[in-house]
């Protein structure tokens, strides 16, 4: 599955209409994250954790700092910067300019029965343009799909949901009142009025899917938001931006993510644990409920408290 | 009340239809819990905490392990199995084909001034067949109340709320967002896909019950999951399958109940906290916001904490 | 912004009506917390937290108890009770009969572009009586904006979303699935069936607020419910009634609000975090993820742990 562009591309602008004091003037055609970016594309490199991602950016240009920018190829122009993530939101907004908010999709009505024969619609269903839904999938009533999202065979999606800016596999079951692909809590902090990180990337979800009611999940904001397959999700969960969740886990009630965490395989999260951003969860891992996890976790770890330590370790404790 | 149907009984089946090494070749016509089950319907017994209850029971069958079948009278054929969850779930999947996925009410539709005469609905109000509300009720815009449902006289239920597979009494709000009788978190994990475990119990809700803004209450499996007496349910509260909430309870905002838990009469529950799956809290206790309760509370306890211990135990700790 | 009367007020009433007892038969016109009362305004004065406000209060009536009565000032007629809660809500309820419960409001409909000539409005919008939205605000599919809300210009508000007893500023986004002005969480214990205290305050959210998806914001009891310029508040956050956040606060996913508490200027707090009630949080505190804060916060602390303490000490314990 290729990414699409939910937003709409004002580019390709010169480098130097954001950067004046950068003597290469080559057209950006769009932003990526270190390793997706290509050849007349800009990434940025803020932390020393993504470091091997750096070294093999094909990357064009790179907002990065004066200490980090050592780590990135020759081929790659250094724009060096104080504030990365306020420069690369700044670019981003005049590349996306329509995505630093979720303006709500106004062209979306009522679903012709000749453009989808197989799928079956409940009541006050509202579809966006260029939505495909694969056959013999169900949309409840009062549901909204939002422009370009792509929703595979057999599919039950329930009633009051909100569908943006995600592709969304076969056999997935999404419950009530679920809102999905929202805008993340991204911004940059500026007294009186914050600087909006606009957020283009999208939500996967992959085949054999359920996500139970009242869910939210952010899409990514230059990367993707992830749930893999065979994934199961309980009411409430949060998942913020750039999540990625592996194959075969089992998340209970009212767990959060923060953003950018990639959990593994068979994973397990018991109910209203909270994990914190830019971890990585191995697989097989077991999360006990309620627990606070602030560091990364190998694999095959059974975890539990706040902050979430080896269960062993936590027995020890108490 | 009695128990209705909102899923079709496929029914009845010879039990070698599942079990073709059992000689006993008679009809099931249901399947039930322990206390619940009669002749001619199936059962499952697979904890030692429901003893009291396997020793009791009418059910002419009752799938379960080795250890376990000599708690079963000789009048019960005893169904001797590695997975007894596994085992129930396939045989109530054949039963009951729909009720393993919350396939959204297609039906449900405009209610008709002639058939609720003193029922004041908002716009776009979405009623499936079957359904009966009572005099004086209220039911909010774009709120959806799926076939079958009972709703007592004098309620008022806000906009955006969705109900299904429910029993409710008489004055009971229920507030805007809600979401109730969804199918519960309960599946048999399988690599590559889940098998997902059917959900035919229902939600009651008894008389003068408040439920706050954008609450989850899943349905019961195989039981129902009870809401008594004027109990108090504060916002973002998730109640899982099979819980069952006494008389004059206050459950403060974005609580979690795991499944199957029972709690008492006039029990108060501080926001965030967390009760664990299958336990059994007294009456009158008192459970600190925050908390995580992973066992049983006696009656007129008060408890904190994570693990939850006594508040004595608690401050001795800090 | 004056508020506004989004309930019917039945009064005057002459204060025997309420309290034979008292001599003094003084009209009155409206209720209202201790330091916004004025002359024939009633007010209640229930805990010494409050001794400040009593001393000044230009109420002409204040019911009380016999120990804090001594703290009113001689023009205010003391109405001396044992529960002051009861009392004055009952009062209240007789003011403002339909404040006890969410009514859902039926008169919401169809907006008429020529009323809204500058507001793009999606599918199936309801919009109640009186409502007032500024230019260039945008209101996404099946939202429902109840009878006198008023919202500024450059709003961007999701779909499914509901708004009723508020009032927000200019370039606000809210986004989809949000619940806003609900009733709070307050009610007078009695067994088998409490008695439910109205709620008469509102929601107000200043310039430049961003509230993410899922979000219930309850109005005020009394007083009312504040958000802050700037502030930004992520995915399925609780705020309870009174509930006053400063400017440019940052509060992510899953933070619990209960009532009545007051949050300074620069505040962030992390996902998950719970805050009591009635606590004063002093400006640019930081509260870690999943803190259970019991307690108020001075100045410039950085907090952590349940119950909160500060990071120095929060560290030395693990």
């Amino acid at each position: 599955m290729k990414k699409k562009n939910f937003f709409l591309n004002k580019g390709p602008f010169k480098l130097k209409v954001f950067f004046p004091n950068i003597s290469n003037n080559l057209n950006i055609y769009d932003i990526k994250p270190l390793n997706e970016a290509s050849k007349n594309e800009l990434t940025f490199y803020d932390s020393i954790n993504y470091k091997d991602s750096a070294k093999l950016t094909k990357a064009s240009a790179c907002i990065t700092t004066e200490r980090l920018k050592i780590d990135l190829p020759n081929s790659c122009e250094k724009i060096v910067v104080k504030n990365v993530l306020f420069e690369i939101a700044k670019v981003i907004k005049k590349f996306y300019p329509d995505a630093d908010l979720d303006y709500p999709d106004l062209t979306a009505k009522k679903p012709s029965k000749s453009k989808f024969p197989s799928v079956k619609f409940g009541n006050n269903v509202l579809i966006g343009k260029n939505v495909k839904i694969g056959k013999n999938s169900q949309i409840g009533s009062n549901t909204i799909i939002e422009h370009d999202v792509l929703i595979g065979k057999n599919c039950v999606i329930g009633s009051q949901v909100l569908i943006k800016n995600t592709y969304i596999g076969d056999n997935v079951a999404i419950q009530d009142g679920c809102k999905i692909g929202l805008k993340g809590f991204g911004f940059i902090p500026i007294k009186s009025k914050n600087f909006k990180f606009p957020h283009i990337g999208i939500v996967k979800i992959k085949n054999n899917v359920e996500i139970a009611g009242s869910c939210t999940i952010d899409r990514g904001s230059l990367d993707n938001t992830f749930i893999r397959e065979n994934t199961y999700i309980d009411n409430q969960v949060h998942i913020a931006h750039n999540v990625k969740i592996g194959d075969n886990c089992m998340i209970a009630g009212q767990v959060g993510f923060a953003g950018s965490s990639v959990i593994g395989n068979n994973v397990s999260i018991g109910g209203q644990a909270g994990i914190s951003g830019h971890l990585r969860i191995g697989n097989n891992v077991k999360i006990g409920g309620g627990s606070g996890v602030v560091k990364d976790i190998p694999d095959n770890q059974v975890v539990m408290g706040y902050p979430a330590v080896s269960i062993k370790e936590f027995l020890k404790k108490k």
